[in-house]
C-alpha cells in the first residue's frame, strides 16, 4: 500500500516555514503499515496543485492533503479539489455546527468568512476536526483515497490519529512494516561499512540496511517488509544482533532515540543524576534532555550563564578566573563545571563556554572557539573546539560534542 | 526561473528526519530571485529518481538535488544521475584529491570505497566540496541545469553560498522577488483579514498577500515580483504601511523574524535585560533567544530550576510554598519569578513551571498544567494555562504563551 504526501503553501517553497509535518505523517503511515512514495510541496496555485493531485494518483493509492484550508483568499485547496472531481460546493452541517462550536468555546462573534468554511466538495466525507475550523476531507474516488486536512500541526495531528489512520487500517488489509535502528558514535560511516560488509551482502531483498550520519554519529537502520509480522522482527533482529556484536564498541543505543536519549536511559537504569553549566549553548542543551519524558529522574536542572555576574553567583567561577583567563577559558570552564557539580549536587555535569558569534571574537579565541568540561565527583574531562563562525551550527556541534564527552566519560567511569 | 528541489533519501519517506534543507534552499534561491516550483522528497530508488527528474525537468530550468552521494551502497544518486543523461562514469581529479586531503588531514587511512566518492558522470562539472568527501556535480544539459549535493546541511549550504548561488547569477539575468512579512500578535487570522479587506482587494495581479497563523501569532506576508527593484519595494512597502496603519495595534515586526526576536530588539533598543527561571520548558525559551545573534545584550541567563532543591537554592523559592502549594502554582511561579529578577539583577524576568507530561499529573493538577509569570520591577503579571497531554506541544506553547505575555508587558509597562 502506498502513500503520498502533498503539502501546499507558497510559505513552504520561500522557505519561509520548515515542513515538519511530513515527516511526522510519514512516521505515523510508516508504523501503520503504509509505504510513502513522495512527498510533495507545491504552491496555492490551482493547476498545480491539480497536477500533483494528478501524478500523486498514478503512483499511490492514499494521497494525504495539508494545508490551504484557511478561511483566507490565499487558500484555495478546497475549490481545487472540487474542480478536480468535477464537483460543485455544498455546505455541510457537521463542519458549520464545528465552526459555530468553536466561536461559542472562545465566545467570539463569527464572521461570514468563518460560515465558508462549512462549504466542502460535494463528494466529500466530512471528518470533523475538534481542534479548529477548518473540516477534514475524506475522498474515495476511482479506488483511491484522498484526505485533505489543515497544515496547522496539532490539527493535522489530531485527525491522522484519531480519525485517518484508524479508517485506514479497517479499509485494507497493511502489509507489516519493521524498522530497526542501532546508534553508534565514534567512528565514519565507511569504516562502519566496510567492517560489517559481508553481513550487509547476506541480506535479503526484502530487508534494506541505510546508513545515516549525523555530526559524528551514524545510525545503522535495517528497513524490510512482508507479511508475517513475528517473523520478519525475528529476522531483522538476528540481523541486527550480528551487527550489534560486530560494531559493539561504538553502538550507544538498539533503538531510533537521539543520543541524549540513549544518555537519560543509561543514567536512569544506573540511577545517575546530571545537571548542567551553559554559556554559549544558551539553554540548548537542556531543552535536548527535558524534551523527552522522564528526563526529571535524571536532570536536575542548571544555570545559563550568560553573563560574567551570573557565572560567579550561581556557579561559583571565581571572578579572578573570568577577568584572568576569560570567560571562554580552560580555567573557566573548569570552574564552571565543579561548581554545577558542587552546587546543584548531581552526580555529573556538563559546562559549555565559548564564542557562538557571529560577534565576539577576540584575535586569540576566535568565533567557534569552545571549551567544553564533563565531570563526575571522579573525574573532569575538558577540552577545546574550534568550529566555525556560524551561530547555530556552533551551538548544535557544542551540544552534539558535550553529550558525546559525557557518554565517553559515563561509560568511563561507570563501567 | 523557476527551480525544483529534490531530496533523495528512505530516512525522508519514513519519517526519521525532518527535510531542513529544502526550506534553506528555498530562501536562498527566492533571495536570488528564482522562484521554487516544488520541493519533491523520493526514496533511493533508481526508477523513482529517473522519474522525478524528468517530471522536474518539465516544470523548472534550474533543478537542485540532495542528498545519496554517500560512499555506501544504499547511495545510488550518481549512478543514476548518469544513466538519466546517458553517460559513464569517470574518476575526477579534482574530486579525488579532495578526499586524499580530508583523509590526511583527519589522518585516517582511506578505504576503496572512499576513492569511489571521486568517480562522476562523464558530462558533469564537478564542483569541489570543501566540507565534505562528496563532489557536487554541475550538469548543464538541454538548456536546464542540474546541480547535486550532498545531504549533510553544512556541506549543502557551503556548497549552495560559495558556489552553486554565484554561478547561477552570472549565467541568469535573474527577476527581482521581494517578500514583506508583518509579525502580529494577539488578533485571528479572519479578523485581521475582515479589517484588511479593502486593502487585499486593491493590491496589483503581481503582489500577493498571505496570512500564516501559528500559535496565536499571524504574520501577513506580501510578496511581488517584476524587474525593478526599486520600484517593487517601494510598492510593498506602501501596501505593507497601509496594512501597519490600519492593525498596527497588533503589529510586533515589520519584518520575518520571530516573536522572541522582536522582543530581543524592542529590549536592546530600550536598554532592558531579561533573564528566566524556567521549569517545564527547560531551557527551551532560554535557547529561543539565545539562538539569535546578539541576544547576550539583553538576555544574562538564569536557572533551569527542574528540581525542588535548584528552585530553593538558585531562585530562593521558600520550601515551605513548594510543599504547601506545590511546584507548579500560583504562589510558586510569583516566588521563582520575582526570584530571577532580584538574583540574576536584570529589569524583566520570565517563570514557568508546569507539568509538560506524559507522566506526573495529578488529580487537581493534570498533565499540561502550567503556571507562567512574567515581571518588572514595577509589576508582576501571571497565569495558568491548561494545554494539552503532548510533551514536546506542551513546551512549545508554554514558551509561546511566555513571549506573548513578556511583549504585553514590555509594551505596558514601557510606553
Amino acid at each position: 500500500m502506498l502513500a503520498e504526501i502533498i503539502t501546499i503553501g507558497d510559505e513552504i517553497l520561500i522557505g519561509q516555514i520548515v515542513d515538519t509535518n511530513s515527516a511526522w505523517m510519514a512516521q505515523q503511515l510508516n508504523n501503520a503499515g503504509i509505504s510513502v512514495k513522495q512527498i510533495s510541496s507545491v504552491s496555492d496555485d490551482k493547476q498545480h496543485i491539480l497536477t500533483a493531485l494528478a501524478e500523486a494518483a498514478k503512483r499511490a493509492d492514499i494521497i494525504l492533503i495539508t494545508g490551504g484550508l484557511g478561511p483566507t483568499k490565499d487558500d484555495i485547496t478546497k475549490n481545487t479539489l472540487a474542480e478536480y472531481f468535477g464537483v460543485g460546493m455544498v455546505e455541510n452541517q457537521a463542519a458549520l455546527d464545528n465552526v459555530l462550536r468553536i466561536f461559542e468555546k472562545y465566545n467570539r462573534p463569527m464572521l461570514d468568512i468563518n460560515r465558508l468554511q462549512a462549504q466542502v466538495p460535494a463528494n466529500c466525507e466530512v471528518i470533523v476536526n475538534k481542534n479548529g475550523t477548518a473540516p477534514g476531507m475524506w475522498f474515495n474516488q476511482d479506488g483511491k483515497i484522498y484526505m485533505s486536512m489543515p497544515g496547522v500541526p496539532f490539527e493535522m495531528m489530531y485527525l491522522m490519529e484519531e480519525e485517518v489512520i484508524p479508517k485506514l487500517k479497517t479499509l485494507f488489509k497493511l502489509p507489516v512494516i519493521i524498522h530497526k535502528t542501532i546508534l553508534t558514535v565514534g567512528e565514519g560511516e565507511s569504516f562502519l561499512a566496510e567492517r560489517i560488509a559481508d553481513i550487509e551482502d547476506s541480506l535479503p531483498a526484502h530487508i534494506k540496511l541505510a546508513y545515516l550520519p549525523k555530526l559524528g554519529s551514524v545510525r545503522l537502520r535495517l528497513s524490510g517488509h512482508g507479511d508475517n509480522e513475528n517473523e520478519l522482527r525475528a529476522e531483522i533482529n538476528d540481523y541486527a544482533a550480528k551487527i550489534v556484536e560486530r560494531v559493539g564498541n561504538f553502538v550507544v543505543a538498539e533503538e531510533d532515540i537521539p543520543l541524549e536519549k540513549a544518555i537519560l536511559n543509561y543514567m536512569t537504569e544506573k540511577g545517575l543524576t546530571l545537571s548542567v553549566a551553559e554559556s554559549c549553548t544558551g539553554g540548548y542543551i537542556s531543552h535536548l534532555f527535558t524534551q523527552h519524558a522522564g528526563s526529571s529522574k535524571v536532570f536536575f536542572g542548571g544555570a545559563i550563564s550568560y553573563s560574567y555576574e551570573l557565572k560567579e553567583s550561581i556557579l561559583g567561577v571565581k571572578n579572578e578566573t573570568l577577568w584572568q583567563h576569560g570567560a571562554v577559558s580552560e580555567e573557566t570552564v573548569v570552574e564552571m563545571v565543579e561548581g554545577a557539580l558542587l552546587n546543584f549536587k548531581s552526580d555529573y555535569a556538563i559546562a559549555v563556554t565559548g564564542i557562538a558569534g557571529p560577534d565576539g571574537g577576540l584575535p586569540d579565541k576566535p568565533v567557534g572557539t569552545v571549551w567544553i568540561a564533563v565531570a563526575s565527583a571522579k573525574k573532569t574531562v575538558k577540552k577545546k573546539f574550534t568550529f566555525g563562525n556560524k551561530r547555530q551550527q556552533n551551538i548544535e556541534r557544542s551540544a552534539t560534542s558535550a553529550l558525546f564527552m559525557l557518554n565517553n566519560l559515563l561509560k568511563d567511569v561507570e563501567k
